[in-house]
């Protein structure tokens, strides 16, 4: 076909919608290691982990059968509200870079939650309601993933129990606002409402927050509350699953062009985002079926992948969540304020651990400054004011199609959007102020918080 | 066809786009009258519009005998970055409020600077770089149109100069922060950086601004400054022109699913939205082709089509810029700081004034409160978080689609979703907390502000 042929945006029709989500776990040799419970240290049990979390969500946890996971009715139309998101050529990038390489972007921002975490979110709020709960609980970093159940929350009726990192919640109360408008309840992290966030707080006065202290939290509350469980935004397998539906489209919009990309690249913090993209371009390349250079983005404060150990760790700062063999700094790693409020996570998806550790991808981590630089080329250019987390995987693009430039390679990149800045203009300013920051932690940082690692 | 077979998103393909805006004033009888010389009372020429603005807008503002005038290419290929706008089946909401009306709705928030605006601010921009200029200025009142200049200015590479009415200024921090990135300047109006500025904080000390203000202060320093021209975002035919796109794509995603419209309805402050929603149904009806109801809705705080006079007014505060006949409400008059921010502006497109004149449209106005609650609604069963400005448009959907239930007829509703209200928390916020007020303007204080209007 020829190049002029290839649209700016690709948008499926609703009848090319993918009606089942792709679980990559099936065509996984290795399969990724399973959760322990945090006081026998003995893999989990469906029966432990539903006092946590939904039963048909457990299902999905612990399935490494099934490649294929049939998208409830339900789901599929709320999906049609805002899906399917547009595969873009990024025409007006690749001039200002004169490259040759060819960029595609998803971009997954066009729904109020601003970000891909809706896809997780309408799926975890319909299996709450099927299950009778009333309400769920959760943590939210940036405040993607709080905005994102709200409004699958409020869609079904659940009241939503969120605890928003301090930090986010200080730098974001116009995310709060709209989690209010959807009925939701927003707490910040720590609180003095649980026993954790007490006992973090006596012990890290004055601590800003981190995902693995929200998590403690909400999972105490809903542990600890009738008719309510926990969910969760990022990490897991089930999230992991959800978030297929973004590759999976993907895949269909560049098939319908007949579009091989060479690589394709997203920014990972917990690997909701990357675990989603990749799912079916990893799904043939564990079958053998076709290669792809698979890159996963992380920022250079919160390095798990690049830096991290591959060990078994606590979930959360509280320790009361089960281990998980994953990439980690260490539970009780909290990463300097940065701006990319998602990616703050100290540890990263045990089914993307697994992969990375069979060499199945490759990770690479960047500056705040270089991201934020990279933010502002690809706004002033393509228009859409990107997300902190998702510029780090802009700017790994183009750095590659810088490449491209050098060599003279017309490769195809595709990267995942991930979502819009709108509630991130504070970064932003700092960034046009040179106020921004670019630590890194140290050596001794690192090894100090992995010194707490439970021993398994 | 088969009503399940229309999708909840109509997306038109590359190739069905509209390459020619529509310019209703063609198809009117009663031409919209002519903007008169502040000085001389007498109708301006292009000569002297030149020195405002740009010559190949000024073309386009005069011209009362081209139905269809053609995109240049440019504009065609940045509309390419986020046109088509979804016209979506408000499946969702038709369900809640139980209604056999089916309503649709046109949703220009996808982008940027979050609103349509940026539908005309990449055609004047276009026209400035095309005429060699260094830059333009404008105002701003909510934020949207600012953004969307910014957006096209830095795609251009023309420098931008906004004046950003001081309640908004401060109400939205954010915004500023948006245009920064793509490297407009912002100043709060009334400011010192003016004459008419000085003046009107001598008279009116403590003024939280007005469309209007800023207006006098962007084209002074447009006049003023060597290779600048003014551009502005609403009222104007020129304008109206552009945003006919909006309802061109509306049309014509209509008529692939041989839909007819009933109705529709769209906010109005100074015409914009309003103008290019209905330009290709009014041309219809203007050619006695067909019939709609076609339905302006404003602010109850500011009235202009319901409780204005129509008469020649000043555009703006200061009495610099061409007189226009328009339903207004005075140029002096200044809205109770309500958080329609688009809305506030004292007048109406001279276009949209005479249609209404002569019994082409009707108009409503509704409360702030009222338009809230809508607002919410509607984010919570369609997903999208409203902008204040269309959430107007939203209410008067829903009363009339609660008509159809009452009287049992399956109606066709249109509106406008002009935009999203991520911007606009700190209203929300007011609204959650019952604190917005549902002002509403006097008898007296209009019939004072129209004692100033001009004997023409």
């Amino acid at each position: 076909m020829a190049e002029r042929e290839i649209p700016y945006k690709i948008y499926l029709e609703e009848s090319e919608l993918p009606t089942s989500w792709y679980n990559m776990r099936a065509d996984m040799k290795n399969k990724p290691a399973p959760l322990l419970n945090p006081g026998t240290l003995q893999p989990m049990q469906a029966s432990e982990l539903e006092a946590v979390f939904c039963e048909e969500l457990v299902k999905q946890e612990l399935d490494n059968d099934h490649a294929e996971i049939a998208i409830p009715q339900e789901i599929l139309d709320f999906y049609k509200m805002y899906r399917p998101s547009p595969l873009v050529r990024a025409y007006f990038l690749e001039k200002q870079l004169d490259t040759p390489a060819k960029i595609y972007y998803k971009f997954e921002g066009n729904n109020t939650s601003g970000s891909h975490k809706l896809n997780s979110a309408i799926a975890q709020a319909y299996y709450a309601k099927k299950q009778g709960l009333k309400g769920v609980t959760t943590e939210t970093g940036a405040g993607q993933w709080g905005t994102a159940l709200s409004m699958a929350c409020s869609f079904f009726g659940l009241d939503c129990k969120v605890y928003m990192v301090k930090v986010s919640y200080e730098q974001k109360p116009f995310r709060r606002e709209v989690m209010r408008t959807y009925g939701a309840s927003v707490t910040p992290s720590p609180s003095e409402t649980t026993q954790i966030g007490k006992k973090i707080l006596a012990e890290h006065p004055g601590t800003t927050g981190s995902l693995g202290c929200a998590i403690s939290e909400a999972v105490e509350v809903a542990v600890g509350t009738e008719g309510y469980r926990y969910v969760l935004g990022s990490v897991l397998n089930q999230v992991l699953l959800h978030q297929s539906v973004i590759g999976l489209e993907t895949k269909a919009a560049l098939d319908k062009y007949g579009i091989k990309p060479d690589m394709i690249i997203g920014c990972a913090g917990g690997g909701s985002n990357l675990g989603g993209l990749i799912a079916p371009f990893m799904g043939e390349k564990l079958r053998g079926e076709a290669d792809y250079r698979i890159i996963a983005v992380e920022p250079a404060s919160c390095p798990s992948f690049t830096r991290g150990r591959y060990a078994y760790d606590f979930c959360d700062t509280g320790m009361v969540c089960p281990l998980a063999k994953m990439y980690t700094l260490g539970c009780d790693f909290i990463p300097a304020p940065n701006h990319a409020g998602g990616l703050r996570y100290h540890g990263m998806s045990s089914t993307l651990s697994q992969l990375y550790a069979d060499g199945f991808m490759e990770a690479t981590s960047v500056k705040q400054t270089d991201v934020f630089e990279a933010a502002e080329q690809f706004a002033r250019v393509e228009g859409i004011l990107p997300a902190p987390e998702s510029s780090h995987a802009i700017r790994v693009a183009i750095d590659e199609a810088l490449k491209c430039k050098e060599t003279g390679e017309a490769k195809t990149i595709v990267f995942g959007l991930t979502g819009t800045g709108y509630f991130d203009m504070v970064a932003y300013e700092k960034f046009h102020d040179g106020k921004m920051s670019d630590y890194i932690p140290t050596d001794e940082e690192l090894e100090q918080s992995w010194a707490k690692l439970p021993k398994v």
